[in-house]
């Protein structure tokens, strides 16, 4: 079915140009027009894979979603300590910022749409259970205090890693990569293995 | 001088309406007309205060700021445990919701304009020097280790409170004050006094 692939793919394309539009303009900047020249595609072209401005935007979202869990991913298969772990997600370039940026937008959105918000509940639930398992996972193999409550850790990890992300991610210059390493390593270091790891 | 006085309470009315449009609203969604219909006024009235909608918002965001430092200087007053402090500057109602969701908007308008993401940063700024001059003042009245960096453990702080006040201003159901409270007290229990006292 190559014309679906080719469908899907362009669909892609196209929400990963509009999750740029969104972080470098604004989401209130973002256009049929401004997406099509920043996916290299006529106006034309953009309306017949979205009905409007608003189906882009979410399609925006989802896409970048689906570029962290991705990294998150790859981090966990490319490295072994927590803090590299979570740097991987973290914006430390260009593209995660984009990303951080465009999750920040559908955020505040979402704060305003039951549907959406659904939506955003069941992301932030993903994040909360992939952290909570690992660190089950390494009370299991003895490398974290089986003491700990492993969803209230998960939770704070991830409050911590939201504050961080959004942080980093609207001031880079002041949140360079070290500066968010130096962070994290003083977060993960103090209590038992699990922030220690 | 009670001309003067007027205007300033006039603008900072205009302000608090504007923000309470961006929150529920959204930003994209603001204008002069929906601004002066929340605060009870004349759309003449506001362009007599404001030159535009970017005018506004911008003293939408400056209001948001000092209603949140005028709540940390209150909790600072009123609350001796540092969890019952950083509660009464988090989303914990509608009014400092409103707040943190403003923030929000300008921190996110910040990353694309110099002249705002300098004032962000002198904000920034305040809020960690107020958190280190605190853990600095446990440390000399012996509540809290000296060995530990007030700059760092204020600034992992700060990025704590910022993910938390964050997540709970856009989803306040799943973030009631209790739950907030349960985070905030896991995050200050474990290390040294600073973070129990």
């Amino acid at each position: 079915m190559p014309k679906i692939v080719d469908h899907e793919q362009r669909r892609q394309e196209i929400a990963a140009a509009a999750a740029r539009v969104i972080a470098e303009r604004g989401v209130d900047e973002v256009t049929m027009i401004a997406i099509g020249e920043a996916a290299g595609m006529t106006t034309g072209a953009v309306t017949h894979y979205f009905a409007d401005k608003d189906e882009v935007i979410l399609a925006a979202l989802r896409w970048a979603d689906s570029a962290m869990r991705a990294r998150a991913q790859r981090a966990f298969e490319t490295h072994d300590d927590v803090v590299s772990i979570v740097l991987e997600v973290l914006p430390t370039d260009r593209a995660s910022r984009i990303e951080w940026i465009v999750w920040g937008v559908f955020s505040e959105r979402a704060a305003r749409s039951r549907a959406l918000m659904n939506e955003q509940r069941a992301r932030n639930q993903w994040w909360l259970e992939l952290t909570a398992a690992e660190i089950t996972r390494q009370q299991r193999e003895g490398h974290v205090d089986p003491g700990l409550d492993a969803e209230l850790e998960a939770k704070l990890s991830i409050v911590m890693i939201n504050g961080l992300g959004f942080l980093a991610a609207y001031d880079p210059e002041s949140w360079p990569e070290a500066e968010q390493r130096r962070v994290l390593e003083h977060y993960f270091q103090p209590v038992g293995p699990w922030r220690s790891k």
